[in-house]
C-alpha cells in the first residue's frame, strides 16, 4: 500500500515519487542504505520540539548538516528566542508554533517529523499531540518518565499508524556501530561483561536543567539522564536482554540538588548467556561516559564511548588491533536523516519506541532495586530486537 | 626493650648498633622514611621460598636493586633450577634449601626475612614453619585460601613474636600512593564510587600455573589471583572496609580450565560512608588491571593501575590536571626494602596479616554469594588500619 497524496504533503514529501515510498508503518524496507542527499525540496521536514541546550548546541546545527531531512519549524515557549533562532535558521514566521497552538501543526504540509526534544515528562504529551496531527515522532531518550507513559507512546504511534523512533544516537554513531559488528561477528568470542560508566559530574546549575533534579520531571535523576547510555549500551554491546537488576544508590540528600532524585546509583545486569553488566551514573561524580566490553579473545575499549564528539574504540587482543579508525560524523544529523529514510521506507527503524520502552522497564527495576535496599529484581517480560543497528546500520 | 645479640644474629644484622633497633613487635615507630641504604653486610638476608615465574622473574631480579634487604637463601623442589638461581646471584651452594630441609633454616643466621611465594594452599604451612624458625615472613597475596588459614598465620607470627606482613606492593607503589593520599587529603572532595577491573585475560596453560585452576590450591582461582587487587584496591583508595558484598559468577564449566574455580566474578560492594565498588575479575577475559574512584570534584584514573610497571595516574577535574608525573620504582624492591625496615623498627608495618586476613574474608564473602544467587552478604566483622600505607609511606 502506498502513501496517499495526502500523506505526501504531510511528510513533506509532495513531488517525490510514491513509488520510492512504502507503507511505513508495516513494509519491510527493500533497500538498507545511508540517508539518501536529497535536493533541498525533497528533504521531509522536521519541527523541533523545545529550544533548549541540546536542541540549540546540537539539534540545530546537525540540521545544517543533513542530506534528507531539513529544519522546518520551531516549537517554544520563548517567541524571542524562537525568532532568533528561526530568522539563523531562515525559517519563515509562521514555522515558529507555541505550545499552545503546537497543535496546528497537523495543517503545515512542510514539516513531517515532529522531534521532541523537551523535558522528559513532556515527551509523552508532546508525542501523543503530535502523533494526534499525523506527523511521525522522533523522541529524545529517556522517552517518558514512566512505563505506563511509554506504553501509551507506542499505543498512540500505533494507532495513528505512524513511525516512533527513539533518539538513541549511539545506534548510529559510527564506532558503537564498529563495536557492535565485531561483538557480533564472533571474531573475539562471546562477550562476557560490560562495564559502563556513566558519570556527568555537573553542577546542574542552570535554571534550564532544574527539571533534570526533579524525580516526577525527569523519572530518575542522573540514571535517567546519562545511565540510561550505560543500560542501552549493555543491551546493544551483548546484544541480549537482561534478567536480573539489582542497584544500590548513593546519594547525599542534604546536598539540594538531591531531594527527590538519586544521585549516584551503582548496577549490576545479568543476562541469560551468563554475561554480566557492571554499570554506574551520576550527576555529582564524573566525567565520564565509557564502556566496556570483555569478550573471551579481546576487550573493546570506548573510552569516551558515547560523547557527542570524540569517541574512541580501542581493542586489546592478541596481537592488539588498536585504535580503531573510523571517520567521525555527527550523530544527530545521521540520526535524524535515518529517521527520514524510515519514513520513506527505505531504512529500518532500529529504535522504535519499544526499544525505549526496554528502557523504561530497567530504570524502573533499577529504581525498585535501590529503594528495595539492593534486592534483585527478576525481569520477566521479552523483548526481542526486530533491527539490530549492528546489522542494518552501516557504519559510516 | 632492644633485640638480644642472638635476635641480631638472625636477623642478620649482627655488627648493627643495637641502638638503632627497637622491639620490633611492639615498639611505635620514631622514624619513618624511606629503605636506609645500608652496606652489604648491614642487609637483612631474605630467603625466597618458591622458584616459580613470580620469584625468577620479579622478586630474585628485584632484590639485586634494594637497598636494606638482600638474597640469603632459595628454598626450591628443583636443585638443578635452585643452584642454577644461587650461581646466578653468587649465593653459595650451602643457601638452597629443600622444602624438607627449610627448617634448618632457623640456624642459618644469613636469613632474618623468609619471602612464601608458594602456589597459595601452601602459604599457612611455609609461614607457619618460617615462624618456628624465629624468622619473619613476607607472604604473597592472597595470605591463604582459607578465612581460618590466615587467622592461624596471624596466631602463629604473634606467638613467635615476628612480623608477618603480606606481600601488597601497591601499598608501595609510588602512584597508587599518590592516589590514595590525595584523596585523604579532601582535595577533590568525598570518594564516592571505585570501579576496579582486574582480568587477566591468560589461557593459564603452562603446567606451573594448574595450581592457579585449583580450588583447594588457588583459593578461588582469578579472585584470588587477580580479584584481590580490586578488593584490596577499593579498600585503600577509599580508606574504608565494606559493610555489604555480593557477586555474581559467570563461568564456562565445559570449559576445562574451570573445572572447580569460578572464573568471571562481579561484585559490588558497600561501604559506610554509602561509597560503592563494583569490582570484576577474570581468567578467561581481559586483559587490564585498572581502578577509577570518582570523587566530587574529580576523577583518578589507574589504567593500567596495578601492573608491575607501567602504571598511570590521571587527574580528571576542572581544570584537568591530567597525568601525575611520578618517577616509577621497582615495586618489589620497595616492598622487600620496607619489610626490611619493619623487622629493623624502622618503620610500620603497613600490610599486616590482618589486611590480608580482611581480603580472605571478603572473597569468602564473595564465594557465598556466587553460591546463594547473588545474595548480599552483611560483614559484620570490624578491621580498622592501624598504619594507613597514604600516611606511612613516601610516595618515591
Amino acid at each position: 500500500m502506498s502513501l496517499s497524496r495526502r500523506d505526501l504533503i504531510e511528510l513533506g514529501l509532495a513531488g517525490t515519487s510514491a513509488a520510492l515510498i512504502t507503507n511505513v508503518a508495516s513494509a519491510q524496507p527493500a533497500v538498507q542504505q545511508p540517508a539518501a542527499k536529497l535536493p533541498e525540496g525533497e528533504r521531509i521536514g522536521v519541527a523541533v520540539v523545545g529550544l533548549g541546550k541540546l536542541s540549540l548546541e546540537q539539534i540545530i546545527p546537525a540540521l545544517r548538516k543533513t542530506t534528507g531531512v531539513k529544519l522546518a519549524a520551531l516549537v517554544s515557549g520563548h517567541p524571542d528566542k524562537a525568532r532568533r533562532v528561526a530568522a539563523e535558521n531562515n525559517l519563515p514566521a509562521d514555522a515558529i508554533y507555541s505550545y499552545e497552538d503546537f497543535d496546528r501543526i497537523a495543517r503545515d504540509p512542510r514539516v513531517g517529523i515532529v522531534y521532541i526534544v523537551l523535558p522528559n515528562f513532556l515527551h509523552k504529551e508532546y508525542t501523543i499531540r503530535a502523533f494526534k496531527t499525523g506527523k511521525h515522532v522522533l523522541c529524545e531518550k529517556p522517552m517518558a518518565t514512566t512505563v505506563a507513559d511509554a506504553e501509551a507512546m507506542i499505543a498512540a504511534g500505533k494507532a495513528a499508524n505512524r513511525q516512533l523512533m527513539i533518539a538513541y544516537r549511539c545506534h548510529y554513531e559510527p564506532k558503537n556501530l564498529e563495536a557492535m559488528r565485531r561483538i557480533r561477528s564472533g571474531r573475539y568470542g562471546k562477550p562476557r561483561l560490560v562495564v559502563t560508566d556513566m558519570l556527568r559530574g555537573s553542577d546542574l546549575n542552570d535554571p534550564s536543567d532544574a527539571w533534570r533534579l526533579d524525580m516526577v520531571k525527569s523519572g530518575g535523576g542522573a540514571l535517567a539522564d546519562m545511565g540510561i547510555y550505560g543500560i542501552n549500551g549493555a543491551r546493544y554491546l551483548l546484544n541480549e536482554e537482561p534478567v536480573e537488576v539489582r542497584a544500590w544508590e548513593h546519594t547525599d540528600r542534604s546536598d539540594p540538588r538531591f531531594k527527590t532524585v538519586p544521585d549516584l546509583v551503582a548496577w549490576q545486569f545479568r543476562f541469560p548467556s551468563g554475561a554480566i553488566a557492571n554499570g554506574s551514573t551520576s550527576f555529582s561524580v564524573g566525567g565520564t561516559m565509557r564502556w566496556d566490553v570483555f569478550c573471551d579473545k579481546a576487550r573493546l575499549r570506548g573510552d569516551p564511548g558515547a560523547y557527542y564528539n570524540g569517541n574512541h574504540l580501542e581493542i586489546f587482543s592478541s596481537p592488539d588491533e588498536g585504535e580503531v579508525k573510523i571517520a567521525e560524523v555527527d550523530q544527530f544529523a545521521r540520526e535524524m536523516d535515518w529517521m527520514g529514510d524510515v519514513v520513506r521506507g527505505r531504512v529500518p527503524l532500529v529504535s522504535p519506541g519499544e526499544e525505549g520502552l526496554q528502557d523504561m522497564r530497567l530504570m524502573a527495576a533499577i529504581l525498585q532495586s535501590t529503594r528495595e535496599g539492593g534486592r534483585t529484581v527478576t525481569v520477566d517480560w521479552q523483548y526481542k530486537r526486530a533491527h539490530d543497528p549492528a546489522v542494518a546500520v552501516p557504519v559510516a
